[in-house]
């Protein structure tokens, strides 16, 4: 069942460690299979060497383990909210990526400086609020989706596709599962240039929103002409 | 004799070197056996790639050697002094790696700024006060033990399996070899992203305590409920 | 046709990856043919691990299609405007290497401040002046070939081979497209040094004239004596 | 002749790469037999994975060479001004390593702040003045190296084996040419950690002349006892 998705969610899940973006287990991948409403995780706690297809869990969008012998990551919840709320993703990455923590921990958002950042990422990369105590004691996983969806009140999470946990780390999707992942290692890429931008010219502003608008519009928008589609 | 533990030292020396926490000589991880109270640990500047089982170093709590014919590491009165002060570690970790050592040379503490330090520090990573004169010229290694034991004051080795030595570089233990090479890793990791966090918001305070304790708890607690177990 | 400047192409495509400046597609080399007036460059969107020489795209300095089944690089009316203008370059290469595209984001050139630098660039390495909404939204590649241009006034491209566009990334050229890309090495370890340089001395001005005289003339000059030619 | 030196010349160029402290021909190493008087050096601007051991060039101390159809190494004179006034040195190493460059390109000094530092610099690595314009103009190479002699001043080279030339990089020194290598990749270590030292800490002074005695001296001193020497 879900071969197909299973395939690309392992897949995705072992690129984490291909492009550095995690250590031991710091990290999961999801997918979603929209038609029939199961998600595809990794297991908690597992080392990416050792993980098999086999051993992805399958859910409900309730959190109900329709199949899989292992306990689903601890961030399933979290998962769960973001295909709930952002009906078009069609995979979900958290990692602790050492340069997007940085700025997680830091409380800021990512500003959009350059064109690396413009031809993914439409606008800031947003940090969420800091979460509550009730937030943290309840259904923190599940509360944790709740703060990054209030986060994008009024922002499309298919533009802006990512998001700084405050104190925590980041998440971000994509249309499916490995799409997901390349949005988390150009995060990690443009944490780490802007980083570096900020360290050269502390009081540098955002980049002109005209040449955001060409960078990310000549990739995604209706006349896109950047690649071979 | 302790072919096990033999073993369990060895690979974990060899994983610093894995995990680029060591270059040349510059690290050694030693493990113990509480019932025969004995310690295993790797020899004197011996390097990596030359290091095998019989060239490891077994002493009694005393630093009387047992087995081997090599000079144990130059750290070991340090690694005997934590075994005997803290009962339930099973491991000891000592590097030069590159970003803790910054902050020990620095003569900082690692704050707790965000849920990766919490899912293993619970609290602040302490950085010893200055040793004296008279410690250093002393019984120099045992004192370093010393001054890491009166850091812990109030503090419990399990739930912080980590320190940095003042103008030194960090030790790090765990419940066996290899897990103190794991909080090691962490540790280093941690140098490095809170050291970003600092720069990008040199005010930012503490997380909230009541993360730190979620994450923390999550992990170790009674009710831990991440991975398998 | 073009078969071995093809093969330089894509040779020099190749390297930026092993030389770690580009992740993904985000870069691109490009050689001409100046007795024929062609350009051979590498399509857009296509990863480097699937790039062949046939798939690489020949044009005219007009921007007509002489061979090639794909669609060339966004970038290629960038290309072409410095072929026209800079008549001794034989390569150009553009990429969003992390330590370059810092300080372009920076909207700062990087000073000559060491002999690394002065060996390979005479003088500092210029970002151009922020780009106007007209030329953005207008033939936006071209008119970045045709801000660099005007940076160059009064510079001699073959002194100081490579540029920072402003709020996007560097482009470097040579003398054919391998020695692009080891201009655009050099740009980037430039880039890091400096970065650290005023990190630790944040007031430190240009190195000596003299210096950057010597280093540079003894590579480069009438009487050049490094290397064995 | 000197099939030995040049064996541990040539292994020793190639260490430079392996630790990734040159890219392209930027580094240099050289031995000495002392004996006979002479020296084995790179030829200049000859990559590393085409070097062998019959490309080296030999030279007496006057730099008159004596075997060899290659140039040597642009840097020859200085190596040879080293070789000239340090009469304990066997080998010699320069490089552009960046970390170590960049204390050099901002014109400072390292200051000992651990005992990383303390293991192997008995003190400051010091950074030349600025070499004048009849330096530089004149026999530039040899020049540089009589400008670190100058430094060297009432130092001892075999306790600081190693220096940084203003505006330039680091020279380092020891009883051989793979101990020399040892020695610059050190320094490269010791910059990384001092400049984040610096970072973390503006104000920190130097650590405690004490502990600095005490690590040089357990290693290097009469009664040194780390190792199994």
């Amino acid at each position: 069942m879900l071969e197909e998705l299973k395939k690309s969610v392992l897949e995705a899940n072992l690129a984490l460690v291909e492009h550095q973006l995690v250590i031991f287990t710091w990290g999961n991948v999801s997918g979603i299979d929209r038609e029939k409403g199961l998600v595809v995780i990794k297991p908690s706690g597992v080392e990416y060497d050792e993980l098999t297809e086999d051993k992805l869990v399958v859910l409900d969008l309730e959190g109900n383990i329709v199949e899989g012998n292992l306990r689903p990551s601890s961030d399933t919840p979290t998962h769960l909210v973001l295909y709930k709320n952002f009906p078009e993703i069609g995979g979900v990455v958290h990692t602790h990526s050492s340069w997007a923590t940085a700025w997680a921990q830091a409380g800021r958002g990512i500003p959009p400086m350059g064109t690396t950042h413009g031809d993914y990422f439409y606008g800031e990369i947003p940090c969420t609020r800091k979460m509550t105590a009730s937030e943290i004691q309840g259904e923190y996983e599940k509360e944790t989706g709740n703060v990054i969806v209030e986060t994008f009140k009024g922002l499309d999470p298919m533009q802006i596709p990512g998001v700084l946990v405050h104190s925590h780390g980041p998440f971000s999707w994509g249309k499916d599962p490995m799409n997901a992942v390349h949005n988390a290692v150009v995060m990690e890429e443009v944490a780490k240039m802007t980083f570096r931008t900020l360290v050269l010219s502390p009081d540098k502003g955002r980049m002109d929103q005209v040449l955001l608008d060409k960078h990310f519009l000549r990739k995604h928008g209706k006349n896109a002409y950047y690649g071979q589609n």
